[in-house]
């Protein structure tokens, strides 16, 4: 018997086209002589549908489709779609349909609802009530949805889980599990997630079949690399990272041995860089494609984060759909027009330079009067970047390219962007790349390219906002290594300030960044949406209040010396 | 015996200052010879903390203000706080504290956690598992929170609570109910709570003290009218709405009559727009204090929307915390300026008029050369706007004062808005109020003054964005009757298209108008934060997917002649 994995990229609402695309994988299946197909959770409507789920007609065109699957699939699948249950009040569950000769032959609800960082499950769905395997050609097989198989001890506990549906199907004698998925992509999670599975084949002596979703929608970005392993939590087959893939796994199973697994495995760097720009293009290009966009306009500036963004673009789109405008002030060095013209010309991208001087003093005699008597501040530099703001958002509106913004994470965390400045744009690629991090990516894409697609002096030069002479942002903010190590304990680690100072921070500088994070909340909540590459990310799974006046105050007086 | 009613304004994170207000209360309360004070939900960590929940200090800062407040109150009470169970895993409650002779004597759990809406407690909270009634001065009292009295049928089933936590603490018989609230207002919700503690009292022939909060939250506003009813479900007493209060209600316990209670009753209008407006201005002021903001800055266009925004901020911070600025383009009519300046009077405000016009042609020259060959479009019209949302940002970013933006329900919905541009400003004062209901507030300002404080040919003349010449609203929008109609059976009561039509809708209106709510999201997405005065407001309650294809279909094709 064959088993393929149908790692299909589904697009949250479009049910017809995710039918066609599963009926598609299921023909491909079946020429490759396949038994059964596996899709990921949720794949009948896409993943995560969010509050689609509370319109009753999205429901009922999930269910049509279902239905459509059922007559039309050429060989049986096992498919993620939202169930129903008119018996007690509306419910609704996280389901897994067995199709088979017409029939939806048995339906698994999902048990465990995540309902923390960016899951919202418990707002929408039910939890199983019953747990039976299904029997396919003579194997029992156990079926579960994606949280259902996080039942370590540690993350039961941690999620006050009570009950643990593996252990309640492995006591109905299964021979084979199959779990589907949406688990999104987060730097190293494949390593947790095979971990994960294979303490569970070893726990419940059985092997376990994969699927997880792929593809880009709205912050989450799933990978892929769905897999197989068998009773001895050895991996029998893998399936590509960051793109669809339709694999198989044979499957031999006899009374005296049980049911042994083979297949083949596609290996995908573990590499954090590789990973991350993996996952920015795919979620760049699906945003785009699923928004309905051709082309993508940024703001190249000559510095590290546009370029980084631009070469994302090219790599997403391709370079005919990707514009860059420079747009310089008095304020902006000639190298950094340089720098930017040399990284539109290296990625081969149409180029504009506009300068922003004609509306710098129409601001300036706009808001004379109002302004007499007061110095220049900080007002001034935030109108440059409100001039290239609006400047990026009339190109898009005249000519439907979608602007992409170029903040990373370091600077959203310290509020050092400004909101309808250079914060403005339909999706933030590198939102949740602390600025070391994009500097890896950067060097990674010229070693990758083996050419200087970004420009060296790029990533030489000491960073620059550039809206006053000889500015730095170091003459604002610590350097950016101190300032990302302390950033990824406050946010990423959720470490307390004394806990961070012990890492060997100064306690001043702790504070102060603690400071700026808590405070800069209101600019973030006015963020465009921002592809998470990171086990935390700003964004839908961060939720804090903005008018509040909780402030965690350091109490250790000396540290370490960053 | 005599119970107090303390209907205070916490602070979100503020704990120093809740627990001060808690023993300010406390302290009047006694000097009113009163045994007991109730607080309400959460008082000691503010209402909704959100994922400050999420840090271990907040837990603790909280249980030490429990501890404070245990060891320095001066009559006993009863009060919402975190609490949390280091059993199994690190379990946080919503709980309820009764603190009496310096002792924690009780602690009772939240059963019933609303995960709906803006509503997100199955994130952070765990249910309670235990019911037991406290016994204070020989009255045994049951104690629950907010959601948990909320157990009629119809809800339960909608809701799929599985338990009636009130059913259970009757079972055990208390005399007595209190119930301790953070139920944020709605229009109308008063009747809604009122309705439901009456049928619950009546059922379980209990009376019951209701503490609900008062004060703005983020996009919350919580309308305080605390109440008690008796064992009947009459009405005894009644706090004010929409500010603190203090009441008190007698208690005559005898063992032939049961607990009898009387009080004094604050009557307030339950006129809608009357509550609209109150619930506007304290939410205005409240996110401008707890933000630490003294000033507020909106563009005065002369229209509807900005003038009511404007007479709400000055009653919210008093008029000389208030500054207006017009920004007219050569597309402004002179009765627009005209309006704004009588506006500005009227409310004695500062006042400023900003020709945008030297930006507008800065923009033009810069532009030229990308736009090269391209007419004029929409483009031009949003530069304006983001001309006008830069000029209000550098006013804000100069001076310190919060820019108040100033869209209303129905263009937020349909996208008739320029992102960066009118959208921009800290607060979204009347972002939940369609058209119609900004009329009949603008209306009742005046009725209310006696005089037309909002200009009577600003509330006359038909609505213009005034970005190109003789441009009205009407010419790209259904009139705003039918937009608002059609809106309300969409957003609100979650209606289907044909649903909709079968109201009198014409099936091409109803289909373009749902189009554009669906289509629109993205802007949402980056809208400031806008403050909830109906049953379902965009904002944190509204969690639709970006990159998402699902369309609803009108199917009917005849319908009604709107």
């Amino acid at each position: 018997m064959k088993i393929a994995l149908g790692q299909i990229n589904t697009t949250v609402g479009d049910i017809t086209a995710n039918i066609e695309k599963m009926l598609d994988f299921a023909s491909r299946a079946k020429k490759a002589k396949a038994d059964l197909i596996v899709f990921p959770e949720l794949a009948v409507a896409g993943y995560p549908p969010l509050d689609l789920l509370l319109k009753d007609s999205f429901i009922q065109a999930n269910l049509e489709g279902v239905h459509k699957l059922k007559d039309s699939l050429e060989i049986p699948a096992i498919v993620g779609f939202v169930d129903i249950n008119h018996g007690k009040g509306k419910h609704l569950y996280n389901a897994c349909a067995f199709l088979e000769d017409g029939a939806i032959k048995a339906v698994q609800h999902k048990t465990l609802l995540p309902t923390y960082d960016v899951f919202d499950e418990d707002r929408y769905f039910q939890p199983a009530s019953q747990h039976t395997p299904i029997l396919f050609r003579d194997i029992n097989i156990g079926l579960s949805i994606c949280e259902d198989i996080w039942t370590r001890g540690d993350i039961l506990e941690k999620l006050s889980y009570q009950i643990d549906p593996l252990q309640i199907l492995s006591e109905k004698k299964p021979e084979l599990l199959i779990n589907i998925s949406a688990s999104p992509f987060a730097v190293g999670k494949e390593h947790i997630r095979q971990e994960l599975v294979k303490e569970q084949t070893r726990r419940h002596k059985l092997p376990m079949v994969y699927v997880n979703s792929v593809g880009g929608n709205d912050q989450l970005i799933f990978d892929g690399r769905s897999f197989v392993m068998n009773e001895k939590g050895e991996l029998v087959a893998l399936a590509k990272a960051f793109e669809e893939d339709l694999i198989f796994v044979d499957v031999d199973s006899r009374k005296e041995t049980g049911v042994k697994l083979q297949g083949t495995i596609e290996e995908f760097s573990s590499d954090r860089t590789v990973n991350t720009l993996a996952a920015l293009v795919l979620g760049t290009r699906d945003y785009m494609r699923k928004c309905g966009f051709q082309k993508a306009v940024i703001g190249l500036s000559g510095g590290i984060d546009s370029a980084v963004t631009a070469a994302i673009a090219v790599k997403a789109v391709g370079k005919e759909n990707v514009m860059g405008i420079a747009m310089p002030s008095p304020f902006s060095s000639q190298h950094s027009i340089d720098d930017a013209r040399e990284l539109a010309e290296s990625l081969g991208i149409e180029f504009h330079i506009i300068p922003i001087e004609p509306a710098m003093n129409a601001y300036d005699t706009m808001l004379a009067g109002l302004f007499q008597g007061r110095g220049r501040d900080v007002t001034e530099e935030n109108i440059q970047a409100r001039i290239r703001g609006a400047i990026l958002m009339a190109a898009s509106n005249k000519m439907g390219h979608l602007v992409l913004a170029t903040g990373n994470k370091s600077e959203l965390a310290v509020g050092y962007c400004t909101l309808y400045g250079d914060m403005c744009g339909g999706l933030a690629v590198i939102s949740d790349l602390p600025k070391m991090m994009v500097y890896d990516v950067a060097r990674y894409i010229n070693e990758e390219a083996g050419k200087p697609v970004i420009p060296v002096s790029t990533i030489d030069k000491p960073p620059s906002a550039e809206l006053r002479p000889n500015q730095l942002d170091q003459d604002s903010l610590p350097p950016y290594v101190i300032l990302d190590g302390i950033l990824h304990a406050y946010v990423e680690q959720r470490r307390k300030p004394d806990e961070i100072i012990r890492l060997g921070y100064r306690p001043e500088v702790v504070q102060d960044v603690i400071n700026r994070i808590d405070r800069n909340e209101y600019k973030r909540k006015q963020a465009a949406p921002g592809l998470k590459v990171s086990s935390r990310a700003f964004g839908m799974g961060w939720r804090m209040p903005i008018a509040q006046r909780f402030r965690e105050k350091a109490t250790v007086q000396a540290g370490g010396t960053h």
